[in-house]
């Protein structure tokens, strides 16, 4: 299988340390893909229409698109119920969880598009603030969440890291760990799985 | 159960075509609720920090987002395997395309901000354009699919009428039916089914 990658995309490492964690990762090409919004890319167009990091190219040539699904498909592909719960209500606080924090990081990818991608004379800060606000609400809910203490790794947990790994990478002086120390402690914790290490992003 | 809702959202008109076919619209009370980029919400804010529709509420007051998330639980709540295929190639067509169109869907609303909701003097054209062309050619994509030939209702049709009472919605000249007579062909076909009927937009 072949998996579209940039070091610097939260949602390529999300499926990066998931194929690691479900020892899949030796069965997977990384082909490194850069996109950005405003440039076209007509090559990559073809295989994605909305240009978008990650996608999984099967053997076959099949093509799954959307991190989530990703995730769903080699979780199965690793016996299923790995990372996303089988049954029960563990498996919507994840799935819902997971949610939460994909819609986090859209809304930083937006912050990043409008303040650095963006012509300046061009950019709203209305639009910026509100998008950065959900990410920093969102970090509040986290910082009161169970999945903080949750004994074994699932996808929230791995998607947690992405998000606070992308704010490191991206708004560095946003000051989480002052406001959030619970979130630091976690990230701390996780740091120490070698998946969680390795996919790290690269100095900005 | 309660859905926060307004009729001018695809993902929340995704949900309620999804309750309505399930036999599960009775038990789920619609809750309007109004947001907009770059317009605080406090109230909502608390309900769901990304400030997005729509949210599940269940009876004891757990929450579900991501209008994905929600058909899933709904599809589980009627036996499961109904709308989404539960095993199989089909499986996973259907969850890559249900990921393509509400990629084309989250393009279309940004362009929509970009040409309406923000300030006129710092709209830039390569950014709508951009977002423009990705739903155009996820369009193309689906024009030559399986997913108008499915005899079996699934999410992914769902979703793609979706996409196109929104076009109809919000982008009223953008010319679909002509670019794509095949997908006006399946629309027309998918309004003769009450649920999608009840649910188009009303006008702009």
């Amino acid at each position: 299988m072949k998996l579209t990658y940039s070091p610097a995309s939260p949602f390529a490492r999300k499926v990066r340390i998931t194929a690691i964690e479900l020892g899949l990762i030796d069965k997977i090409d990384l082909t490194p893909v850069t996109v950005a919004p405003g440039t076209p890319n007509d090559e990559y167009s073809k295989i994605h229409p909305l240009k978008k990091l990650p996608v999984l190219i099967l053997d076959d040539g099949d093509v799954i698109v959307d991190s989530y699904v990703i995730v769903e498909y080699l979780d199965e592909l690793a016996g299923g119920g790995k990372l996303i719960p089988a049954a029960g209500p563990l498996r919507w606080n994840v799935k819902r969880d997971h949610s939460l924090l994909q819609g986090m990081l859209d809304s930083m990818l937006l912050c990043r598009y409008e303040n650095i991608t963006r012509p300046e004379a061009l950019r709203w800060k209305a639009w910026s603030d509100d998008h950065w606000n959900r990410a920093w609400l969102g970090m509040a809910r986290f910082e009161q969440s169970d999945v903080l203490s949750r004994s074994e790794l699932d996808i929230a947990q791995i998607t947690l890291v992405c998000v606070l790994g992308y704010a490191d990478f991206r708004f560095a002086d946003c000051g989480w760990r002052k406001a959030y120390p619970k979130l630091d402690a976690f990230h701390q914790r996780m740091l120490e799985r070698p998946s969680i290490k390795i996919s790290v992003p690269p100095p900005a």
